[in-house]
């Protein structure tokens, strides 16, 4: 059994706070914070340009891609590290639909980060594919032969509805089209089995439930029947075959490399590393058993005892990923007045209160704190104060 | 006058060691290192997610881009960072092409870096365009009116031959093209007046001579004529006219900021901040001043000292940036014993010893040492034991 408590004491939560923020940025674990000074210290400090070498530098995206590929259910050697998930969501997709050149549809569903509708939007202005996007509801239903990939969050970001991965796959193969998923709210926080579910492509953020910290590195998993394959059309040295060979042309790397493109962040990952100590004794299976039993436990207290607001997730823990959202019609004011309470929650537009459950280090505690105070806000309408109307009216 | 005493206190510069590799990895600077141990342990361990508004990350890409705009020759607000170089390259290019719709041709020369080239056959077979590569000496003449970029690295990596950019920006103009700059050695080097020279487009790294740290964040400048008027490929949530609508649909941000993609590196661009602290006090016109003595007096010791090695540098200083290359047959081999020796250059193929004066923090005294030592090792023939020759077998 995984040591839930000794998970949370790797973090540092602050005094008075009751943190279900993971969702959009994780909380510092301490082995981070250390790692970052002793890093920045004894390798870049002392070690200087050798510390490329002496200090595995270069191998880092694949190192630490090959902690998270465990997570995502991706074997050794086939994640790397690197840039933004919107520029993750880039290769991918321009990898993808490359492979399906004769077809020109990317569908996705409104209920995507709005970033990887852009991504595609960009793309497919560039190299004439046309963007489809239908309600998560319908997906299914959209996926005919002229798709060349069908492009999902597998959680979406507001209502943590979670789509079956497996499903889609199996039916969009069936339809001759690839498939892209973005794991921003997944990785680390459901149990995944990319593998398994014979995806395509996958893409994610290291800054929500893997705790990298602010502005971390993203991830990149290929399917390995398409790793040589691919043909980038971000080309940069460090996805070459042989970078320092300094060759005036392109030759990709094998496999997941190329998807590498500049020189890494090296001082990011090192703490993104570090953060990965935390999952070292965590078994998948373990974390989505506290994960339904957290976001349960909240749907099952706020609803109890708040008549006002209205969930705004799937209630079938098994459609659900690690968040609930609640709406309200002065939701951001009501949020404004738990954060002062020291509940940390987000607000999403138009009425969306959002709370995210870590199982790495919240507990029932936190789930029974946050519905108490909500609670009590709700009935006493203590939310709503002039100052917390006016910092609505600003928003 | 610039007190370049203090801003070599400013960096932390091992003991035994001349650097004289800062125009690959630049050493670290005291507060860079002491800020991100304040800003992981106090922004993100007690602000969390509040730390995007309260400690100012959302605007700390355009922050620590003006920092920069005034080393470069640009306008406040005209620059920002973010990314890779790779990446930037991409951007600018794609950009600067898409302003030419007619025109298919991308120029550009073997001295540039391999990365642009890359990139640059990458976004070519992406949208129709054709990459040209010539000597650096044969670019002017091949400037045509096919042209829609010209695409240079300012600074030759291997040799430190430094283009006229004024004067290659006003032919390209002739033609009817636009010109994009990569300042990877020039920024922090020379002095630098996009704005005078009237270019187009400009991208550059941190890490080198602005000693942000192993894999700092790159930076981008569009001219305030093109800023609006370029609709980015890569388009991202933080280049959106407003990230927080979550509208579906793109829609560029003014200027700049459309320029930014995904989540901002924080970490990165804290550590980054501090080390710009260290150009507060310095005129371009001093640092290029002093660059030109280190080099000057680098070119005049080792020709007068070392008979069997070759100039691989503009002997002129005015087509120079601050680095000196020197070629020896048995380079590599050469390289590691001055290593060993605590006199840190490096090595490029096939046998260009490279050396860079980093006004900042090298002084007369780094040069008066390095010929010693260089001389001695040629002249006593010691560069060439075993073991450094084992060394160069393996690479």
């Amino acid at each position: 059994m995984t040591d839930f408590a000794a998970t949370r004491r790797a973090f540092h939560l602050p005094e008075g706070i009751t943190y279900l923020d993971g969702n959009s940025l994780g909380p510092m674990p301490l082995a981070a914070r250390d790692r970052a000074a002793s890093m920045i210290r004894d390798e870049w400090g002392e070690m200087l340009i050798t510390g490329w070498n002496r200090a595995g530098w270069y191998a880092q995206p694949r190192r630490v891609g090959d902690r998270i590929a465990r997570l995502i259910g991706a074997g050794p050697g086939e994640v790397v590290m690197g840039d933004t998930l919107s520029i993750k969501v880039f290769q991918a997709l321009s990898a993808a639909r490359a492979l399906r050149p004769d077809r020109r549809v990317i569908l996705s569903d409104s209920g995507n980060f709005p970033s990887d509708l852009y991504v595609a939007q960009g793309l497919a202005r560039a190299v004439d594919a046309e963007l489809r996007v239908v309600a998560p509801e319908d997906v299914t239903a959209a996926i005919d032969g002229d798709l060349a990939v069908l492009m999902l969050t597998e959680v979406d970001y507001r209502t943590g509805r979670r789509h079956d991965m497996a499903a889609l796959t199996e039916r969009a193969h069936a339809a001759g089209a690839l498939t892209l998923w973005d794991l921003a709210h997944s990785a680390g926080a459901v149990d995944l089995d990319l593998t398994g579910a014979d995806a395509d492509f996958a893409v994610g953020c290291t800054y929500k439930y893997l705790n990298g910290g602010p502005g971390a590195p993203a991830f990149i998993w290929t399917h390995p029947r398409h790793a040589d394959a691919v043909q980038p059309i971000l080309q940069g040295w460090m996805g070459h075959r042989a970078p320092f060979a300094f060759d005036q042309d392109y030759a990709a790397a094998p496999g997941i490399e190329r998807m590498r493109v500049g020189t890494p962040p090296v001082i990011a990952l090192a703490v993104l590393d570090a953060a990965m100590d935390v999952w070292e004794g965590v078994a998948p299976a373990d974390l989505r058993a506290r994960s339904i039993d957290l976001t349960e436990a909240f749907i099952a207290g706020v609803e109890a005892a708040c008549p006002d607001l209205v969930l705004n997730s799937p209630r079938d823990s098994a459609r659900r990923g690690s968040q609930v959202g609640f709406r309200h019609p002065q939701g951001y004011a009501v949020m404004q007045a738990l954060i002062a309470e020291g509940i940390i929650g987000d607000f999403r537009a138009p009425d969306v209160l959002r709370f995210g459950f870590a199982p790495l280090y919240n507990d029932l505690e936190d789930v029974g704190r946050a519905v108490e105070v909500l609670a009590r806000l709700l009935r006493d309408g203590s939310w709503d104060r002039a100052k917390f109307h006016q910092l609505a009216d600003v928003t």
